[in-house]
């Protein structure tokens, strides 16, 4: 998801959001697990400068987030946002990131890589987000030398990203591949094909809301355009899956599908309370609706802004002060009946 | 339920409506159970000329129905509309009813007694309901001659109405008493008064949609006023306890009870295939939301119409045309969307 970016580009009834994040390390330090306290300092000190004081367009879109400055809220906020990792929010005095004003770029630094270069567009963009983390690759490079090695390509701190240390993924919506349980045929062709599938929050984390994030296992022995092309591959066999079997779950009984989708749409416009967990999935619901056009009291971009905005500190933080779990749930259900009640 | 008699009266928060029901026979001939052919055309050229033959206002307000002329779906309507009892909906050639106009007068002829007259009012109006009875009891005894003896009273085929004939009821909505289980203690206290508790169809029916009928059981050895005064206290007290738990259930978690509500009406205006028994559940939630003052977006009036509305046979006469289960309940939910929309 991309933050407060709109989305209009192609694939976008299924295709979430297109990422790519590149891990890169200064060869002048030590692993960031490593670094003492000075030495963290010395390699924030030498990012910060690379990208903020140069004369490009970029530069001036770049804000430097103190991550310790930040309140709890505030912190959490930027994970909900995927600006930060749940690691960096949690960490040292010398973490920090650096992200733009449209949250599409987000630079974390002393994470468990010196860096972390991650690039989001709305859709089916990946070669944007490529092209985007490369210009911020090549920004640096004028400025800092990586750890980089001929053979083994870029130097980081946990093996699996050695090479390219390139992560390029894609967050999908697939209501009806998880609906029918096919769903578990699309994992067990993934993992064949070197190809990870999570939930919403990455690693370890569930998919809320039928959200799936697809991305590479492998990072080296392929250039960064392989790995880019084999994640659209699979990415374009996925979307083609879903829809077929949308439209055929819509033509077995469009009267029971339709039903699911308004009741959905009945109970986030009308709830007083309600958790993220439930939101999500109804959300779900009512997204499958809109992409079907069934529903047409709602949009996409709506759906995107709502799917931040219930989440529990970008929602503290929306009311503007902290919440118990309990408030939390009747603020929620406010804002989703304010969103979603047709004008 | 008083069909489509509005419902302005008192305590119409919780009484949907009163009833009052007689039961006679005429002194000439035998139960129905053992009378012939020739002899029920008797009773029933009888009491449809003592009824409809006079110069009274009412008289010209009834209306004959000829049940075996009538389709199974028009028959079943008249059930629905608590106009007549599946018995004599089934029953044979000899059998009829005179209903007024606005349905709250209906008088079955050949049931299980030659007569069942039976008045319905909207809210707490058991008086009103009782005078109506016995205008049309008064009416019919300037014609015929009853089964009557001094000791025992009217004489029934069944020895539970021998005396009065009496049987006073109220429909009673509660939620409250059945959320939190307190209606168990009710049925105890009632069973013990000789109030018998039913559900919504009367003897053996489930409690639809949180509806109780609550009606004596004893129609011997108790002038009529006497049976109406005791139904009337006994409702006074279930009312009261219904009102005290509403306030607590409000009072204890006022977003849950407000959530509970909502998320009804949310399903009931948005769903496209809705079953009659989800429906009758749900409209009792928006029922006490709109009793509780706390949903705006419709009235008891719709609410007591919907009640009728959605039952099986009653919708294929708007319709116009038989439906099949799936079909109903579609069509269902099409009405309740039509009719639940704010405006």
């Amino acid at each position: 998801m991309a933050g407060n970016v709109t989305d209009k580009s192609s694939e976008s009834d299924i295709v979430i959001s297109s990422r790519v994040r590149l891990a890169r390390n200064l060869k002048d330090f030590p692993f960031p697990f490593r670094m003492d306290r000075e030495q963290g300092i010395g390699v924030l000190n030498r990012v910060k400068d690379s990208l903020m004081n140069n004369k490009s367009a970029l530069s001036k879109d770049l804000l430097f987030v103190d991550i310790r400055s930040l309140t709890a809220i505030d912190r959490q906020a930027m994970v909900e946002r995927h600006l930060i990792s749940p690691n960096l929010a949690e960490s040292r005095a010398d973490c920090a990131a650096i992200v733009s004003r449209d949250n599409r770029i987000s630079i974390m630094i002393n994470e468990e890589d010196h860096l972390r270069i991650q690039c989001i567009y709305p859709g089916m963009q990946m070669d944007k987000a490529w092209e985007c983390c490369n210009e911020i690759d090549r920004m640096l490079e004028e400025k800092v030398e990586f750890a980089f090695e001929p053979r083994r390509g870029y130097l980081t701190c946990c093996p699996t990203n050695v090479g390219t240390g390139i992560r390029a993924s894609v967050m999908l919506h697939l209501p009806a591949l998880a609906m029918t349980g096919y769903i578990g045929n699309v994992l067990d062709a993934c993992s064949k094909l070197g190809v990870a599938v999570r939930g919403l929050y990455g690693e370890h984390s569930e998919a809320l809301g039928n959200m799936f994030q697809v991305s590479n296992q492998v990072t080296l022995g392929q250039a960064e355009e392989e790995i880019i092309k084999h994640i659209n591959n699979i990415t374009s066999q996925i979307i083609e899956q879903e829809r077929v079997l949308r439209n055929e779950l819509y033509k077995q009984n469009s009267f029971r599908f339709e039903d699911r989708v308004f009741r959905s749409y009945g109970i986030l416009s009308n709830a007083r309370i309600i958790s993220t967990e439930e939101s999500l999935r109804l959300l779900s619901d009512v997204r499958l609706g809109v992409d079907m056009g069934i529903i047409k009291q709602t949009g996409k971009e709506m759906l995107n802004e709502l799917m931040l905005l219930i989440q529990p500190a970008i929602l503290q933080k929306t009311v503007g002060r902290p919440l118990s779990s309990e408030e939390r749930d009747i603020h929620r259900a406010d804002l989703l009946r304010g969103k979603l009640r047709p004008a």
